[in-house]
């Protein structure tokens, strides 16, 4: 916290000491998010490019400077971050784009992103020395709580909606949370979860609420310009749900560039599904966001009502980049897509990235001599059903050569 | 390539230059396994500590230069190996051992070790100039293969027994394999996969046939060696299937002390399941190795004639380790104790190996004084029907607080 300056509320501007207990502004409410700001002459004084080339923790703490934690619990996470940045060859020549970077965010711990945010979670809540965590999630926020929260030996109570892929919910009970699985959707979900805080007292790790969790998702875009030798791409995409993700992709990128270490923000790319797009139906119509219904397979991104409007819209608007939205359809093509020239296997809304470039190009949004990173933000293995709905079924066989060589007599 | 000295036969001992392109030896047939050997007196001259010490590639290829493999291509895999090795705090208290490791296998590119023995084989299709490259397997050996070669613009021929697990199918159709769901055990998987081989003319990738496949999978030992600064736990504890797994272990293990980097091999615990367990049927009664029922839900170790037998036996033998059955009831007890106590999810065959060291442990085969690293070797999102089997069902809740009150009422 060394480097941590104070939190502003994002609606207000108001600014509040950094030993202040908060979640959102005591003056605007649950609206009122707070910004973490850091001391960025002092952090210039120690981030160089060197300081990284010697870093040695290959892990998101070696961003911990810059993130609003103390050191004390760092050495008992699980490892998460420095997730492999692939070069695209196969893919990029496919939807004829220069430069296409994948960023694979299913190889943290419990397979998504969403363990930025929790493990920084897990630590604030050892920092307050609380027992019990609890959030209300659509999936990985849940389950990434969950097992970076067993690891520290911390209890927690998951709210899910009753949608939530099988996947997920495995990961949850194996991870021993208690979990309620909400009769209703993200909003209900996240409702019940507010008032069960509010009446036990427990830490709050609904991601829009606390302002510590932007500041673990940003280090997905530090790692991204490391992993480039801090020469960002032009453009980096990715999914929509909640806002937060990409609060945290624009924070991480705006900290390296007021540090110095970058020379300019990329434009980011906002993907949400045609079934659950609210940022998008506001920023085509240049109105306010309004409740959206929640209709895609892409559970992660389902989300009708975002908690966190500003860092989203902002993260955008800031770093002149676009919205855009793609079907149910596109993501399941992009999937198999994905898969297949890559060795990658992404989820719905670890995919929709992808989906979104592919109609981004199309729409002359991003042009095709521009250099591009996507951010895969969640395993494939988390929701299996959808992947095998993206599928062909394999041919069954009887151990009989002849009856193969029919089925693959085009092969080489 | 420069270390290789020669192929050796497991059998007859016969020795065969590194330059014939080989899978098995050629006057034992397919039984005559065959071993890599290496020049460890020059290996001796450049691998050192302060090398490793130097080396920034934290990926399975830091160990290149004791992998039967060329450069060429080793730039263009996915990121496999150096997966985290956790040091336990509660998890060891709980099951009463003084010095417990655990090396999560499932933070692999397609989340199982055998990412490890398919980046191998994905390299040495390449250096042969091969299109198409297949193999048989109970699920993780082939889902690797599938995301590997997929990098590499490689096609994929899959034998899957028709009992493979949902998410490891999903995996194989993501990746674009031709998959090929063989109705019969996973002997008539193998047996029609060879005859398809032999047929076609692909690259070999079945694990017990392919003498590099055991060069790959050796790096985990080699991470976990290296992770300790060198000092090796008393036991390593892994779960046995094919036999190419801890064979791989011992493998890197035995290298690493030929070149000095250690100093000693630590015991190895084999762990099978009850309901398949030739190889600890074959150490109790001491006779050659039969064909057994493959009767567990801990479908990658559930084979009853291990094609790897020599390099399995040599590993328990010469390291001075044991053999060990447990029960399914076991496995599944196991995954929610590594789950809600240390945040890993473990396939049923992932978790074997925990189930198996607190047998060891009550049985007095490792005491509670002595070190022991476990190996979780695939992820337990693969799985998740068996992950549910394993827990209890979630609440079902109205958003009504009231209701949950009562549910919750003894929590902190």
């Amino acid at each position: 916290m060394k480097f941590v300056k104070n939190y502003r509320c994002t609606l207000c501007g108001r600014e509040y000491s950094k030993n202040e207990k908060l979640y959102t502004c005591p003056e605007c409410g649950e609206k009122g998010i707070l910004d973490v700001e850091y001391d960025y002459d002092g952090l210039k004084n120690i981030l160089s490019q060197s300081y990284f080339d010697n870093n040695r923790n290959y892990s998101m703490w070696r961003y911990k400077d810059i993130i609003s934690v103390e050191d004390e619990y760092l050495d008992e996470t699980l490892r998460v971050g420095w997730t492999p940045l692939y070069k695209s060859k196969s893919l990029a020549d496919k939807i004829g784009l220069k430069e296409l970077y994948i960023k694979d965010e299913g190889l943290n711990p419990t397979a998504s992103l969403k363990d930025r945010a929790s493990a920084v979670a897990v630590i604030k809540a050892k920092e307050e020395e609380k027992k019990t965590i609890a959030c209300s999630s659509t999936g990985n926020a849940a389950s990434s709580l969950a097992g970076n929260a067993a690891r520290l030996g911390i209890s927690t109570v998951i709210f899910v909606p009753e949608r939530a892929p099988q996947g997920k919910l495995a990961q949850l009970l194996i991870y021993g949370a208690k979990v309620i699985s909400v009769k209703g959707d993200y909003k209900e979900t996240f409702e019940l979860s507010k008032k069960a805080i509010d009446h036990w007292g427990w830490y709050n790790r609904n991601a829009a609420i606390n302002p510590h969790l932007v500041e673990g998702k940003k280090t997905v875009a530090m790692e991204i310009a490391e992993q480039l030798r801090w020469h960002v791409p032009d453009w980096v995409v990715v999914s929509v749900g909640d806002g937060c993700t990409i609060g945290g992709v624009y924070k991480g990128f705006y900290d390296l560039f007021q540090i110095g270490l970058i020379e300019r923000i990329p434009r980011i790319l906002g993907v949400q599904a045609e079934g659950c797009c609210p940022f998008y139906t506001s920023y085509k119509e240049n109105e306010p966001l309004r409740p959206a219904k929640e209709n895609t397979i892409a559970d992660s991104i389902s989300v009708g009502v975002p908690r966190n409007p500003v860092k989203a819209m902002n993260a955008v608007s800031k770093s002149g980049g676009s919205w855009i939205t793609i079907s149910d359809t596109a993501i399941l093509e992009a999937m198999k897509l994905l898969g297949s020239t890559e060795g990658i296997f992404g989820e719905p809304a670890g995919v929709a990235g992808l989906a979104g470039l592919i109609k981004a190009l199309n729409e002359n949004v991003i042009s095709n001599d521009e250099s591009v990173s996507i951010i895969v933000t969640g395993n494939g293995l988390k929701d299996v059903k959808n992947a095998l709905a993206a599928v062909e079924a394999p041919i069954i066989c009887n151990p009989d050569i002849n009856q193969l060589k029919k089925y693959l007599s085009g092969l080489q």
